[in-house]
């Protein structure tokens, strides 16, 4: 890549997610910060990290004003990221979200204005790359054992169970393996559900407990070991590193060749593993 | 206690925990191997852990043969134990056994065959310190934790879930809060059953794999905090400083007062804690 | 406890500790909070968590707005708890600190102010209960195990090792022991310095890694088991618990009989263990 | 690999690996024990797994009795593999052995030998594919995270530390690093060497215990995050899928091409990752 820095905006800059965004990207070496909006603004500038950082209450005044803005990073909701999708379309703006609620038709727009547009984009539910890490390793040890379980562990205010990630590994698993995992059945339950949940043949245990933010723990067991792999999220700036990528590896995909641009899925697919 | 070696029989040599306690009580400084009993003893001497130590096939024959034995331990069954109590107490041998099935009729028997008969006898279903004090310090904990969960694991043979020791666990838990643990209601369960099961709040998740003996993990939680306890036992010689103790304490009881001896049921009452 | 909430200022507002007693004492039902103090605020009243609870620069002029404080709350440094401890027993209002640095002449100080000012004043150097329990159980566990590791996790801006919880569990545990731990000396040393610090026979490893809050992993080894004892701090939200239960601990002994106030030091004195 | 069985002898039958194999080889469906040899043998049978299986003192007795054995496992020293691998190929058997002690003359003897007369010959110091599979998955951990330690726990009869596998894991992590680990340098050092040893920048801590057998931990740190492996080995039938694989793989080289037979050194090589 050049060594200029890439210039970045942040769409929901005053949110929990918006907020780390605008930190990381104040603090690495390779991107520099531009602007921030979100609709809630008050103020012209941002508090944090600098004062002198102006913010927007609408993307259309922000790249008015700012025409060297090559990266907005968008961690809104489903309307705020079709808005940013558009107007960053439109801009020649490179585009990062992680905003939930994406359907198959906002999908398929990305695709399009992906290719036709000459900006970059990746959507990704998910920026931990622990997470997708720790699918990737246990299909390498799907194969070697015929037993897993899965503890999965969060705040205490995560309503639904298990987690996505939960759902995602034992998926990974099970894709891998040429026979069902083994299971005990047992005969005798002296207190019902303690056997947990089940997809695949692999059991699925959930906690909920102040103390874990967002803890995944995958065990393997075959005769006379165990393999235990533990993802231990503590602090939301553990996506962070998963942002700062996707924010680089968009940029440089429009800075190295502007007409092969296209929408990329999931990190799982930039970590060149 | 006296400066003598205290002299032991046991009873069930041939069975695996019979096996370790014969190697137990052998390596131990203050306790010295008389004989080994075994209905399915085809030999008239050991073949471990020295080749001169006597078996006999019933309690009848060793005891008219050896008139020194201090403590039996026993490891058989409902049957076994039945016999070996009676046939202690008759010729004044304290008496330690971890066999399985004892029912109210025996416990009083027992109870009553110790004070009558000059004979100490401790009778306990589980000969693992580390479980028992699992128990103890997880009490210490509960007050200052509003959230637990329980994960046991243990051998893919195992049928029955959740373990005896977890169930105790959770029932010495709930004993000493004022308020019930608090729980999170899952609301969108995506795969059924893997919040586990349930004992006055406290909620139970039980793992069956190879790799695994005997674990059992009580994680408690508070803002910004867990404190995790492990017991993990990994061969069955984890339960012999129980026994030794226990063959020590009611040797030492008929041994400073043989006027009182009487029954103990449990290892948690000689621990001195 | 009367029904009435305890009236309590936070002395050192606006620092990190500062602020989390800040909400603490806010979300409390016992508590109210009247006023902040920071010689750094530049506003008359806090941001967080309400923008009518008024800030002071100084305790004298809090004090003199405020005349029904029951209990200042000091987290700042050796110079700001000296003004503390003055002030407070000047006006009667009992004392809860977590500042650092106290020497001898102060704690003799405070004793002799608590005792003949009508004030509680209750000083820590770790609010942490679960390091404090942590302590508790590991003294119960050590005569029962020949062997013991510590492993102190910490983030990577610690520049001290090992921590002083590491320190103080291993006086802890070594206090309670009739021999020495047993320690397996190393014949072969491939790399230098594998087997960690030492303090009477116990050893001591420090890992300092980000993703690390502050973690204490106790291991007892015996024959066949081991029990690991976690207790892992992620947020400062952890000391809290520890604060309010002071907090409230002074202010009852007030309460009741304001003739009887009195020194104590170490939150291990007030859990009922 | 064609239908029929393979034809299995064990050297070094007495010992405690060699009795692993036996019962190893005896259980799986795609091999069957032919004869155990070890020079320590005083009966013309094995006592287990069936009393029909011939022992032998040499393997010159044996071979010269059974003319269909294919592979022989050596699980014996360094002059027993010695003699084993010359009395292997000049019987045409293909060998596998995790004894100790190999020097290169020794491994080039067994490359010409392998080559030239038909027999497959695997090589393993280690026969753990949990072990190995740990530094394959290390390695793709080692890019994302900048900081790591690794906790390897053993027995307490280990009298070198650390162990070859945290050895052959940190010489895994650190080829993969175009950066150096970062590593917090203690100012205060409140007792001596708590750090762990340390390779490449890489921090190793050694724990030794009754209770364990072998346990090795990687630890990975980044903001928010940590990411943690642990293989956790408590019995030696743990080796058993190694071995069993091996005797496998040396089969079926030699069924499907005799002439292309070689030498194998190490599992990690026959594992398909």
């Amino acid at each position: 890549m050049g060594n200029e820095s890439i210039k970045v905006a942040v769409h929901g800059a005053l949110g929990k997610m918006g907020k780390a965004v605008v930190e990381a990207v104040s603090k690495d070496d390779s991107t520099v910060l531009i602007a921030g909006i979100d609709k809630f603004s008050e103020s012209e500038f941002m508090d944090f990290p600098r004062n002198d950082i102006p913010m927007y209450k609408s993307l259309d005044q922000c790249f008015s004003q700012h025409k060297n803005i090559e990266v907005l990073v968008d961690f809104t909701n489903s309307e705020g990221i079709s808005i940013a999708l558009e107007e960053s379309a439109k801009n020649k703006i490179s585009l990062v979200s992680g905003s939930t609620g994406y359907d198959d038709l906002f999908i398929d727009r990305a695709k399009y204005l992906s290719k036709n547009n000459q900006i970059g984009v990746l959507l990704a539910p998910n920026f931990a790359i622990g997470a997708v890490l720790l699918g990737v390793v246990s299909k390498i040890m799907a194969p070697f054992f015929d037993y897993v379980d899965i503890v999965e562990s969060h705040h205490e205010e995560k309503l639904d169970s298990p987690s996505g990630t939960a759902i995602s590994i034992a998926e990974n698993i099970s894709s891998v393996r040429k026979n069902d995992f083994k299971f005990t059945k047992t005969e005798l339950e002296k207190i019902i559900g303690t056997r947990g949940g089940e997809l695949d043949g692999i059991r699925i245990h959930s906690v909920r407990m102040p103390g874990r933010v967002a803890r995944h723990e995958i065990i393997f067991g075959a005769p006379g070991q165990t393999m235990t792999l533990i993802h231990d999220s503590i602090d939301r700036v553990n996506f962070m590193p998963g942002v700062l990528l996707s924010v680089k590896h968009v940029a440089e995909m429009h800075r190295s060749n502007p007409k092969k641009t296209h929408l990329i899925y999931g990190i799982e697919n930039i970590l060149g593993l």
